[in-house]
């Protein structure tokens, strides 16, 4: 199977930069791998979803680079994300000999890209890692910047690394099998990406959503590749989170509270974000930041695009507790991403009082 | 308590370099935590043989410095650097409610060093980490350079990172304290300085043997800086052991299979490590790479640190098996670090038949 030729971007790390290739038919081609470091062997981890779907053509494509391939399949799903399915990962590395130069490739959704991403770093410290992202949040998100996390009962990603993939490859044709529940997940995320980088792309979004529903491969293409180019200039500027970067965390203050504070997995992330990115665009509006026009405009773009705009029934101080555990806080204090005009967003300390009027009105439903 | 004016190196990593200081009386010195980065809190990694004697000391200092002072005492010893116990300083570091900018503080040997060290790189994807060194073999060697890591239960050191810490205090008072086996161990790698990278320093430590043997303090400071310095001017060259770094795993290949094949604390690291470079010269010898003279005065110089020269009772093929899991093999080949002279070590593949040789003689006794 050949691929049509790519759209290729490349994340600029110095000697950690690393090359995103976005197009249809990638994960068969051959093409798509022939730039990897030598290796004699690599292990495709995947779930028990993703497998059947995929590994069978990555396999097939990897077997021209690799003289071994070797695979490890996990559970599907959130509740997965822990530390008894990572030692699985291990197990399955130690046991198949897998040395210093073994690429491991992330086969499906940011919960196999977070698992696979983080085993990856810390395996004999460090083996490389090619992200083959098959769900849209992955390939617009957790696929790109080098977050990788496994959760830990008492908060979300609490245990995890900086840790860059070598290549990024985002088949837009794996967008055909995914649920609606999960494409709408991933939709956050691009929205996620005009709001806080680019007002120009919001408007596309808006215009596009119907055939982005539709998932019409040329504008799947495109918003994949914008929210990378956004997504890579931000981590090209501040790889480790010490400043601009947390923009990308817009809505997941609240987001991280409802996922766990429901279980996780009994919201998808995506739909947290799309709640929590109403809820941040309110708290916007309460602190004077934003014109309620444009929050309200964002609000019904979430909508739109399949995603809840009614925060789970948590009381409200359970929920300040959920958010003041999430990793932004410092030393107790809540800091939010909030938007202070169209397409641009900043990080703030906030007093408790709006924060508690935001939840309570979402609580409530909008 | 005032420390003395400490030596001070400084580990050239570009903007993860840090300092070491090492002296007499500095895990007492509010001196010697003035310049790291603030932070409203800190966590003390200890364990239950090392906490008794200097945690409290520790901690007054850093009440100093820190508003919060947290304290993690895990069991001791080489078993125990496994996940459960990992997971351990992952719970105390969540309930505290410790942020990203809390500072985790190693106090202890190589086992709280790793571990500390592993847990402060991974807990919310990276905090700092400061290592307080409070044995011989830590002080010269684990505690510098960044490597973190928890043993599997099919090989040691598998699971881990590269972190630099952001300060290391080497305190030689603590050094008082600590048993013969675990001084003798330290020594091993003072030696493997000596032999891989610096034939003078080699004969300074056999001439001043009786005196660091006796704890005398001005000879430690001098044996724990010159280790210091050849491993930071190497780390510095290759910091995550594309190359030369490799060096400095003179006699571990040997040493891995010894402590992996008696099982995890039976064998001090340090004890499997002087027996391991007594192998390793023994092989240099045998590939015609070292004057026999050599090889001799360095195993004599290891016996007379009070180190073993003879290897368990491992079935050859059981050793052989245990080195080809070591994470220097590569696709399943032994590559074994030898002394190619005086003062210098060459990484290289080599054929079995010497190695068998090397394994027979040692497990026979020499």
């Amino acid at each position: 199977m050949t691929a049509r030729e790519p759209e290729t971007l490349r994340v600029e790390l110095g000697p950690r930069s690393y090359a995103i290739l976005i197009g249809r038919g990638l994960i068969g081609a051959v093409e798509s791998y022939r730039d990897l470091p030598p290796a004699d062997a690599c292990a495709v981890v995947t779930n028990e979803t993703v497998g059947p779907l995929y590994a069978d053509r990555l396999a097939v494509a990897l077997s021209a680079v690799f003289a071994k391939v070797h695979r490890v399949v996990l559970p599907d799903g959130e509740a997965y994300k822990d530390w008894p399915t990572l030692q699985r990962i291990f197990d399955a590395l130690v046991e198949a000999n897998c040395d210093r130069k073994t690429t491991v490739f992330a086969l499906g959704g940011g919960v196999v890209g977070d698992m696979a991403g983080f085993a990856a770093a810390c395996y004999m410290r460090g083996v490389p890692c090619v992200q083959v992202p098959t769900t849209l949040l992955a390939q617009v998100d957790s696929a790109v910047g080098g977050k990788t996390a496994i959760n830990h009962a008492l908060g979300k990603n609490m245990i995890g690394s900086f840790s860059q993939p070598c290549l990024v490859v985002a088949d837009v044709d794996t967008l055909d099998t995914l649920p609606e529940r999960e494409f709408a997940s991933g939709l956050a995320e691009v929205i996620k990406y005009g709001a806080v980088a680019d007002d120009a792309f919001l408007g596309w979004i808006e215009s596009n959503l119907a055939a982005l529903k539709a998932r019409d491969k040329r504008v799947l293409v495109h918003a994949v590749k914008r929210s990378c180019e956004i997504k890579a200039a931000i981590v090209a500027q501040d790889e480790r989170e010490a400043g601009v970067r947390a923009i990308l965390n817009f809505g997941h203050t609240f987001a991280h509270a409802i996922e766990t504070g429901t279980g996780y997995g009994t919201w998808l992330h995506g739909e947290a974000v799309g709640c929590g990115m109403a809820m941040a665009a309110n708290l916007s509006v309460r602190l004077g930041l934003l014109d309620p026009a444009y929050a309200s405009r964002l609000i019904r773009l979430v909508g739109d695009a399949g995603l809840p705009l009614r925060a789970p029934s948590l009381a409200t101080a359970r929920f300040l507790e959920l958010m003041r555990g999430d990793k932004k806080a410092v030393a107790g204090n809540m800091r939010f991403v909030l938007l202070d005009g169209p397409g641009h967003a900043i990080v703030r300390a906030c007093d408790i009082g709006p924060v508690v009027d935001t939840i309570e009105q979402f609580c409530a439903g909008v």
